[in-house]
C-alpha cells in the first residue's frame, strides 16, 4: 500500500517540479492568468490528461478538463464526479498550491482506468486558470463559469496591467460571447471534490498526513477607525488622555478572546493591518485604522461573534472617550462541505491507516463556487510549517501519494446517489 | 490687583503678536536657530530690554542678555537671578512656547526698576536661541553654554540644511572659539527661573491659570521590536498562532496600566510610533517595530518602572511565544525644582488669590541646562486645551498677565540664601 503511495507520490512530485518551472519571473514562480504561461501550463496538463487516457476540452474562460466517460451501461442518465483545481499562481508562488489538486486528479482517474476502465459514473478533472486573483482584482472565473454563475458585467474588469478581461480573452485566443457553454446542466453534477494543500498548521500539529475538511469558512472583512486625541506624550497625564492606540490595543484582545472562545467553530481573528498617525515617538496617537479579518465554519456563529465584538468595541470606545467606526469591506457565507463526501473521504484515510482529522478551511478555494452547482468534498494534504503562497511551501512526497491513493479509493466507493442526498 | 494684571497681560499679548510676525514661512511662524529670522528677532528683543531699563548684549551662542546690576550697596558680593527662555520656534508653531517666558522677563524686570530701581541682587534677562532643536539635531546649546557646560564637539554638528554649526555661527557674525566666556561664574547665578506655557492640559482641567513646577521630567524612550510568526489569516488557529501584533497590544496596555499606577509620581507612557509587517489584511503579523516614551518626575520610580515593564514584556513574550528586544534610544535625567523657588512661586499664586498647583514638566526646557550651574524653578502658565507647537496654541491675556505679576512678587521677595540652600 506504503510503496503504491510512495509511487504515485513520487509522479506527483515530478509533475510539480515540471509545472513550477513555467513562471514568468526568473528564480521564482510566477504565473498568472490568461498570460503565456497560463497557456503553456494548460497545454502540458492537457498533455497529461491525453496520456491519462481522458479527452480533452477547453473552456473559454481557459478551464482544461480531462473527461471519462461512464461504461456504457450508464451513458443515458450520465452524471458526473467532478475534480478539479487550479493552475495559477499568486506572485512568487510556492508549487504545490492548486497544481498538487490538478495531478492528483489526472493521477487517480489514470489509476483508475487501468484498473477498472471506467466507472459507473463519468468523471472530469478539471484545471481552473484563475484562483488566486492574482491579475485581476477578482477570483475563481472559471470555476463559476463551470456552475454557471459567472457574471458577464466581469468582462469589463481591468487587469492590474491595465487589460479589460474581454480583451486578455480574446488575445488567449477565446470568444468571450461563448462563455455560457462552459456551465454543467442542472443535475449533470453529481459532485465536486478538491485536493489542496492545507496552507495551515493543524494536520501537522496532529500528526496525520491527510484531512477532511467541514467547510470553506464564513469570511468577513472589516476596516475599524479609532479617532481620540493627540498630545505631548511628556505633558499630558494618563488620565487626561484620549490614546487612539490604547483603544485599538484593548480591540485588539477582545477580538482575539473572542476567537478563542469560538474554537469549536474553528473561529479566527485577525489584526494584518494598521496605520498609526501622527506617528511620532513623543505624539500621543490620535488616529489608527485597522483592518479586522474574522472566520468562522459557520455563518451565523460568525455575524453573532461580530455583532459582540461590535458592541465591545463601541464600549471600549465609550470608557475611553474616543469615536470609533466599523466598515465591513467584504463578506463570504460558509460553504459546507457534503456530510457522505466527507464520510467517503474519512473512510478513505482510516482505510489506508490514518486517523481522520476534520478541519474547516479558512482560506478560499475553487469548491465554493462549485458549491452553487452540486455538493462539494474537499481532501485536505499536509504542508510544512502550515506555510503557503511562498516558495516555501512544501509537502512531502509520501503525504502527496497518500492523497492520491486516498482520493483514487474515494472514487472506487462514490456514489452519486448518496452525495445528492447529501 | 487684576487690571494691572490685565494691563501687563495686553502689553505682552502685543509684543508676541509682534514677535511672531518674524518667521522664515509666509502664513505660519517658524524661526530657527541662527537664521535671519533669529538675528531679527534678538535684535528686537534686544530693542525690548534696552527700553526696560537693562543693558544689553550677547554671546556667542547668540543669547541674548538684558542686565540689570544690584543696588550699588550689594555690588561687592554680586549674586544674579537669572530669568529666562528662548526664542527660537518649531516648524509650523504657535507663537507663546518660549517667547512669552523672555517678554515676561523684560515686563517683570522694567516694573521692579520702574518701582524699585533695583533690587540687592542682579537680574539678567536670557532670551536663548536653541530651544527646540529644530534646525540642528541637538538642543538647549544656549543655556548650556551659559551653564558652562556647552560641548565644543557640537560645533561641528549640521543641520538639517547641512550646515556645519561652527560655520552657521560664523554666518550669524561669531568667532566658535570664543564660546567659554558665556559662562557664569559658580557662585554668580543664585538662581535660574523659567515662566513657560505649560504644554499640556493639566492646568486648564485644575480651573487654575498657573502652576508651580517640582521638576523637569526623568525620560526613557526605547525601540521595542517583537518577532512571531507570519500566516495566512484563515487557516492558522487561534491556538496555534504566534502573533506579533496581539503580543503588542497586551505589552500597550501593561504599559499604559503601569503608567495609571503611577500617578502620584505624574508617570506617563505613551507608544507613538509602530510599524507591523508584513501588513497585509489576511496575513498574521511577523513582525512589530514601537516605540515606548516613559516619564516620570522621578529617575528612581522611572527606572523600577522600566524594569517592571521589562519583565512584563519577556513574560508576555514568552507566554505567547514571541520574541522581544528592547533598546533604549535616549535618557534624561529628572531635574528637581528648587523648594524654595517653589515655594516662592507658590507664595505668588496665592497672593494674587489663585490655587498653588503643583505639577511636574513632562516637556524638557532651558531649565534643565540652568540646574548644572545653580538652583533652578519653573511658573506653568494655563494653555487652551493644553495643546502647543501647533498655529493652535493659546493663553489669555489675563494668565499671561497673572503670571508676570506672580513673576514680580517672586523677584521682590526673592532671597538668594534662600535658593542656594535649598
Amino acid at each position: 500500500m506504503i510503496e503504491r503511495a510512495m509511487a504515485l507520490g513520487r509522479e506527483a512530485e515530478g509533475m510539480i517540479r515540471v509545472l513550477a518551472t513555467i513562471s514568468a519571473e526568473e528564480g521564482r514562480l510566477t504565473r498568472l492568468y490568461l498570460t503565456s504561461e497560463h497557456r503553456q501550463a494548460a497545454d502540458l496538463v492537457g498533455r497529461w490528461m491525453t496520456e491519462a487516457g481522458l479527452e480533452v476540452s477547453e473552456d473559454t474562460l481557459g478551464t482544461v478538463r480531462g473527461r471519462l466517460a461512464p461504461l456504457p451501461a450508464m451513458r443515458n442518465a450520465v452524471q458526473r464526479l467532478l475534480i478539479g483545481s487550479h493552475i495559477d499562481t499568486v506572485i512568487d508562488a510556492g508549487a504545490y498550491d492548486g497544481t498538487f489538486g490538478v495531478i492528483a486528479g489526472i493521477l487517480a482517474t489514470r489509476e483508475i482506468i487501468r484498473k477498472h476502465g471506467a466507472m459507473p459514473f463519468g468523471i472530469d478533472v478539471l484545471a481552473f486558470g484563475d484562483e488566486e486573483g492574482s491579475r485581476f482584482p477578482t477570483t475563481l472565473l472559471g470555476s463559476q463559469s463551470v456552475a454557471g454563475r459567472f457574471d458577464p458585467a466581469a468582462l469589463q474588469i481591468e487587469s492590474s496591467d491595465g487589460v479589460k478581461l474581454a480583451d486578455a480573452l480574446r488575445l488567449y485566443g477565446k470568444d468571450p460571447d461563448t462563455i455560457a457553454p462552459a456551465a454543467y446542466e442542472p443535475g449533470e453534477a453529481a459532485a465536486y471534490v478538491e485536493v489542496h494543500i492545507e496552507q495551515g498548521p493543524v494536520l501537522e500539529e496532529a500528526g496525520e498526513g491527510l484531512g477532511v475538511v467541514t467547510a470553506i469558512a464564513s469570511q468577513g472583512r472589516y476596516s475599524v477607525t479609532v479617532v481620540g486625541e493627540a498630545g505631548h506624550a511628556g505633558t499630558v497625564p494618563m488620565a487626561l488622555r484620549r490614546d487612539a492606540f490604547s483603544a485599538c490595543a484593548e480591540m485588539a484582545l477582545a477580538l482575539e478572546s473572542l476567537a478563542r472562545s469560538h474554537a469549536d467553530d474553528f473561529m479566527v481573528g485577525t489584526i494584518g493591518k494598521l496605520n498609526l498617525s501622527p506617528g511620532a515617538s513623543n505624539v500621543i496617537p490620535a488616529r489608527i485604522v485597522f483592518t479586522v479579518d474574522l472566520r468562522s465554519q459557520s455563518d451565523v456563529r460568525r455575524v453573532e461573534a461580530m455583532n459582540v465584538l461590535r458592541a465591545e468595541f463601541l464600549a471600549i470606545a465609550e470608557r475611553r472617550g474616543v469615536s470609533v467606526w466599523i466598515e465591513q469591506t467584504h463578506e463570504a457565507k460558509a460553504e459546507p462541505c457534503d456530510p457522505s463526501l466527507q464520510a467517503g473521504f474519512a473512510a478513505a484515510i482510516t482505510a489506508q491507516g490514518g486517523k481522520a482529522i476534520h478541519l474547516p478551511s479558512g482560506a478560499g478555494h475553487d469548491a465554493q463556487s462549485l458549491a452553487a452547482l452540486c455538493p462539494i468534498g474537499m481532501l485536505f494534504v499536509r504542508c510544512r510549517g502550515g506555510i503557503s503562497h511562498n516558495p516555501a511551501e512544501f509537502t512531502s512526497i509520501r503525504d502527496m501519494g497518500l492523497a492520491v491513493t486516498a482520493l483514487i479509493d474515494f472514487i472506487e466507493k462514490f456514489d452519486p446517489a448518496e452525495a445528492t442526498r447529501g
